[in-house]
């Protein structure tokens, strides 16, 4: 056997998520609703899809290593400079390479329990040890995390604004309180993976001067091109260039890129794209509060729905409707394993969500 | 600033390697050839082409974390099972990941001075310690290599069959016995990304049951799709399994598995690839041969042409020919950097390669 890392030794083979696909060849069918992983399933603008289809046609290419155009045009859209933008395999990719530039074996990290698995599993992948506070009120707590900070020496804190899986959010006031009550050496890894789906203010202004904030933005939700791993960090001059220094320079796909560009440029289609992720998020609460589930307050792309009961209750009601071809997730920690997570659908997908609902409510009950 | 790990501190902000497109910003126009990258010009498979179109069309989805279908598609291609199939995102992504597997901080590497740099960058990002032996009549050198790795007590050894830059190659059964020399607990990283251009004769049999030798493959050469980032290493179940500890699961591109799909199902494509890549390699010997700069054998999808000087006459060439808009690159150690390194191109592309190469010889004798 090879020699493997101290830390791989320790390691379990883990997934922080199975995929539906997992489950769809375990249940032998196809999903009819695929609403547990907070894709957007009014997926990218036409234009993005034109240009995809182009840069198909050039994918014999290796795609620039710098994402030159991409960050120019990013830099543009949230008036920062190119140097604060490093754009990355997805959110999921960027945690990775962050995680290895602040974590080292035994260096204490702050996350809430609960919050992103994806995250503690980039963590645990580089030796670090994770605390938690936990949720208050179904959000994560920013000032508990500061003072679990502080009191455990953290080089790194996550907190995710807009959340997942609970869709609370926090005002940019609160967080913009949090980062300046951070303790010193310590990065705010601030998630923002569902930044297009808040009211008006919730994020904060780029501050490129902090060293202490790194802003995870994808083109996976709002954007609509999950399948595509792409997304983009926002930070100092200084913390963003630390990634160059360990990050896949050729990691992103030439075709992504070119779908990122233009999704970024039809900002009326990503307008649209938040308009019907409302109303579908109404049609979810009002099918949810027919059966007794409680819609909680959400500025994302999904719908927790408050199942009233425990863990077990969900698990099975997540079951179940899997098995009448409905995914859907839930979270992952009591007691906010009480709900079921429910991804904004196309009108066809909630036709199903509505039509499984009660049935697999009626199997467990 | 952040709590930098010791590692990241150490580091340099270093590229292994800068994109053609930073050339093309930093001379104000495109390349007219793009001979440099060892990319592929005659393109995918029609029907991989095809294939990645379609998926566009589902982009909203992420892929499959497992990569069922093309692990399935590749363990029937190759005799082997699904579960020595590792799919990354490309060989970069693979090896980023492998060293996290095996060299912590002080863990001794073996590999050739001058070989793949991008090894050499994820070894590093993890604080291993690289020892290097030469080249060996422009080839790497498998017994220096494996009594390095016995002298340094290595946990990886590097080589790449068939080689880059060099075009060089062993034959399959010097790559057996040097797997069979190598020292207990070491792991043979064997990076065959080349090895649809190989004479037949070159690959070592699989031997799924060997857990010190992982062989790495890629869609980005000979099956063209260099720009969707794909790859896969075979090995055993043990050491493949190893990856679900720490890879990024949700890393590949959902167009870039449609498109590997089909590519690999594409074999007649594939066949004729390699048939225009020869009859490419065999013209750029002869445009070298006029010009007095001689082909050295190759089994890869490019041809190293020894300029018969130093590295200080074919770094001006490199950028003679940059400046008349043909990109090529060159190999980074003495001696093997006397050479020049030049893709297989289009009848277009070797005609302007042609037309530069006179003009450039004449800029710089």
């Amino acid at each position: 056997m090879p020699k493997w890392t101290d830390i791989v030794r320790g390691l379990p083979a883990s997934v922080p998520f199975v995929g539906p696909e997992a489950q769809e060849r375990a249940l032998g069918r196809p999903f009819i609703a695929r609403l547990g992983a907070n894709e957007s399933v009014f997926g990218p603008s036409p234009l993005a899809i034109e240009a995809m289809e182009r840069a198909v046609g050039e994918i014999w290419k290796y795609a620039d290593p710098e994402n030159f155009e991409l960050r120019e045009a990013l830099a543009a859209h949230h008036h920062v400079s190119p140097a604060n933008i490093m754009v990355g395999e997805g959110i999921d990719g960027l945690l990775g390479t962050l995680a290895r530039l602040v974590v080292a074996p035994g260096t204490p990290v702050v996350t809430s329990a609960g919050a992103y698995p994806t995250f503690n599993y980039q963590v645990a992948g580089v030796g670090g040890v994770l605390h938690t506070v936990p949720y208050a009120d179904d959000a994560e707590d920013p000032e508990a995390l500061v003072a679990k900070a502080r009191q455990v020496g953290a080089a790194l804190v996550y907190l995710a604004n807009p959340d997942n899986p609970m869709g609370s959010w926090h005002g940019a006031q609160r967080i913009e309180a949090m980062i300046s009550d951070l303790p010193e050496d310590a990065l705010l890894c601030l998630d923002e993976a569902y930044a297009e789906f808040a009211p008006a203010g919730t994020l904060p202004a780029f501050d490129p001067g902090a060293p202490n904030v790194l802003r995870m933005r994808t083109f996976s939700k709002g954007y609509g091109v999950a399948g595509a791993r792409i997304g983009y960090a926002i930070g100092a001059e200084e913390v963003i260039g630390a990634f160059n220094k360990i990050r896949n320079h050729f990691g992103v796909n030439r075709v992504a890129q070119a779908g990122a560009l233009a999704a970024l440029a039809d900002q009326a289609y990503l307008e649209s794209v938040i308009e019907s992720v409302a109303a579908a998020k109404a049609r979810i609460a009002r099918i949810g509060a027919a059966h007794g589930l409680q819609a909680l307050p959400s500025a994302t792309n999904f719908v927790t729905l408050d199942c009233g009961r425990d863990g077990a209750f969900a698990r099975a009601l997540v079951s179940e409707l899997a098995q009448r071809g409905i995914f859907v997730r839930m979270p992952f920690v009591a007691p906010q394993d009480r709900c079921i997570r429910v991804t904004a659908g196309t009108a066809t997908d909630l036709d199903a969500f509505e039509a499984a609902l009660g049935p697999a409510l009626g199997a467990i009950r």
